[in-house]
């Protein structure tokens, strides 16, 4: 059996995926039920409509869209959905991605896309997580968690990175501290 | 007697307040209470830390944070707590807003923050009230309705330009069609 | 009796009016029957599709979409008709017309619009009579005596435009040659 | 025996043609007829006014020309014939295509070039064929066929994607669902 | 009786000229004779080309040529004669020059054209009188002259800035310095 | 009697005064003594490198330079001093200071140039103050009180702000909260 | 016994080590005392506040932070030390710094950052030892040495290079002068 | 037996000289005399003055400047010769040669610049050879003859290349025209 999904991740061009993938394994580590799909705006308009149309119906409580270039997938699907619609700017071979990101981050009054860095998709899993945890007390508990462990990992890191880089250069003779 | 504020709407100086009021208005059409705060990442840091620390225990769930050029706010506060913050890229005099949305929207893995457009303070009111509706089904429902009423207001709107567009050609003899 | 109109002017907002207004002055020029309607992708998402889907059959031949920011009026239309798109980025208050027209411009193969300059409805207009006068004898000869009198019109203003100039500087004795 | 070419794919040097070879190759899906030239406006002025002045008698309808740089090519070609020049903004080893892009597409008012993205010759042989398609009732019904069959193999190839995702993730254990 | 022009100055459009004046005027201080024209890529291209073709043998030294949007003018004008050009960026309404600026200076190898700062067309009448210094020892020493005299004004226009600056200063009692 | 000046601000042009008066304003406040200058790297180039050159035994300990455009003052000056320079990006009529903040911050390798934002010269003067303090302990205890009591100010401004936009919102009967 | 730091180099991630490796290079030539650190403004906010405010305290005279994207650990830390920052734009993979560069540089009024060139960490090391020269006569001697010294050298290297060229040149039978 | 140097090649690091060795090329295709160094603005800042003040004596006639990042080199020349100096922006790792074209194009009035494309050193060789060849007959001819050649050359190629094309395509058994 499994279980309802409520986050739909979805991207205009399989080719998208290598770049989504990182947003899919942000909700596995929190355990949120998830589904992928490839919905072209361009290519698929009335699949695109439609997905949108009944994702709210089918149980998604938000979206995760990513596109490139001329990046119309997290828009339109903002304008479909009341569900917050998370949008991922993938960088394509020319412009660096500066294109997918005005195209999805500048949206008109009314439809809005929460908009994430140039191919920023981790981040859009997170920010999936984020929502949900505001009415879900128990994944609160566990990205509160995660935060703490994050940061006390970090901070371990962060210290034997900074033990290492000593030891390495005080070999050196240099003016490096201790 | 007032009720639980649910968004924090902050900025970095009250300078902003001309552009981050219509993240306050749009809240209001939806009656969801609010909390209004200048709170700077630059010139009140603990402050500012400690405003992200307790948003959740004071029963916030979203936190809409605006601020402009080297925008640090919306990220900084996304680092302390673990709600959705949605970042409000405010121009400044110089640079058109591309540094701030550049500074805003650019965060690193594992620091979310819901860009909106430059400027776009209803959009982020706006993304709010999506965030809140997911777990709120009247105010889903008022979102759905709204999202309605905003379409036929629109259609009826597009009808009527098109009425006084082809009025006002016709009486000019060109080869306007009506 | 009106004549079918053969190209569709549609824009996102009545906003865009000021600027689109040039493309069916250009079209009444050369008296091509036209149709003017606001259809937004965002706020009217399936008006949208209907218009793009129906336009095709309604007579029309090409269609003039004018839209700003993240701008993605032209792009789905031209996912939903096999007709010509000519896309029209309208400059919004920020960014000053670069993000409509990196919006408009950089679609995925398979999607094309033709795009013109920012803010450029003029060329819109005249983009759209070259493509009818590929099939129209009377309006291609027209255009091409529009071409030889705007070439002519244009050698005779600079050149009175030259005798001017000329004549200003020579009375203030400087070094300029007549 | 050849069919009258109705296209003319034209670049600045035959460097470009890697990019703009895939115009071509849409034009053979479509078995529209061309000629390939390379007509430099910089190197060879002349034969670039008299390539756009004779386009229309050699019986060319439209005009596809590629051009990086400060990418001339296109407007100039667009001031000497009245047909449609559709313009494809080459990107070079420095900027990425963005003054290939404002190059071609800023044209001034009356001398419209239809552009599309950097690198983006697919789009313009499709373009083309819209174009074509116009007065073409033929030609038209494979264009909707093909944009038909277009979306249909789309939508295999997404629900074949989503399946090998589901699949491949599903023995992961994570919390992605079927 | 006229003396022989040895600059010829042109620009796009005459709406370009309250910009191109000042090239005028640089000539003017240093009595270098020129001819001003209106001669359009766009609009005029036969008339562009045998400006250029006939500018060496009609007696001129240096073409200077401004042109805004995708400014093609310089360019082109660089592709038919051996004169240095020298293009100007005009800005217009929107992009502030960039567009103006890539279209000039980015010419490909073969064609090069002497391009100066937005908007900077006195600078341009100066680099053509550097030009023509080169082999014209009177204006040369004038030139040296000038540089000299331009850079003893500045030095006291610097010194009585200084002054006046200390002055108002020292009246108000603060830290500043005499 | 005057004190030695520590900080020498300099600019290119005296068109730069009012944006490098927030420099001299800030160093006031700390009543720090200063020097003010016109130097322009471009038209002075002989007393630009004498002033650098002699900066340091003159007594200063700091510079400020503004320049704007293609500047190259702080840069150069840089080059000939060994004290610490920084740089003031002034925007001019087009491009908004990108050209200046680029020309300013991007040395290369061997010759910094502290850069702050664009037309950010209180920034610089506040930058100044720092440094001095850094063996300077009555000045670092200024500084630290500057902080303090900015801070304080701010959060005693940000509150009454908070205040007066809950009064007034509270009168208009909305969801706000108080 | 190790010497007291007197720069603080800290990044926001270890992945900025190769690049912020070259400050501490830089102050090894000229044996300033300094220690690394990796603190990150978003991961590890409360030690990144703490790190600032007792960076004083602890003997630090100077602090050099690197970080990219929405790069907030230069400004965040200005805002709680009243140290020197000195911030050095890493590179990420996507908009080449340009995002890093202008989250640092465009700081508010009253919190300076010293920016240098994207990925110019040898430039931060460098201008850390300037401004601990300005109360450190023996390190300012020792800089004034090494720029003579540093001049002297490439003044050495650019002649041989010369020579290199020419010799390399004549012996091709090119118009080359030696 | 040398030639007397007509221009002088100069760049900031000798690690611009896989760039700037375009220049000294076209100069040996039509044999002007040259002389190359490395000169740096910010290295050498004495020796860089003392170059440009000499040049004109020393019987040069035209400076080609080239420099990356904050490109100071050429703008600085300007400001110390009366001789027209060509600048060349040479691209550095990051922007993308962005940073190097406004440092030099960007120049304030009074100090012109000839800027050509980014790395477009062939250019400014074959600008330097149009500056001489204004008062050079027989260079002038040379320019003229090798413009025709250069344009017989490409047509040569250019119908090859179609010939190529045309026959590898209609073996293809596609739409393509012969």
């Amino acid at each position: 059996m499994t279980e309802q999904p409520l986050v739909g991740v979805v991207m205009g061009s399989d080719s998208d995926w290598p770049v989504m993938e990182a947003a899919a394994q942000a909700l596995d580590e929190f355990a949120v039920p998830y589904e992928v799909d490839v919905v072209s705006a361009h290519r698929m308009p009335q699949d695109m409509v439609d997905y949108g149309r009944s994702a709210a119906e089918r149980g998604l409580r938000v979206v995760v869209a990513g596109a490139g270039g001329a990046a119309h997938l997290p828009g339109m699907l903002a304008a479909v959905t009341p569900l917050p619609v998370i949008g991922v700017p993938v960088p394509l071979a020319h412009l660096d991605g500066l294109d997918s990101l005005l195209s999805i981050v500048q949206m008109p009054a009314g439809v809005p896309v929460a908009t994430v860095s140039v191919g920023g998709a981790r981040n859009a899993g997170l920010l999936a997580v984020r929502v949900l945890a505001t009415s879900d007390g128990e994944l609160g508990a566990r990205l509160r968690a995660d935060m703490v462990r994050f940061q006390e990992d970090l901070r371990r890191q962060a210290q034997a990175k900074g033990e290492r880089l000593r030891a390495r250069r005080r070999g050196a003779g240099t003016g490096f501290t201790a």
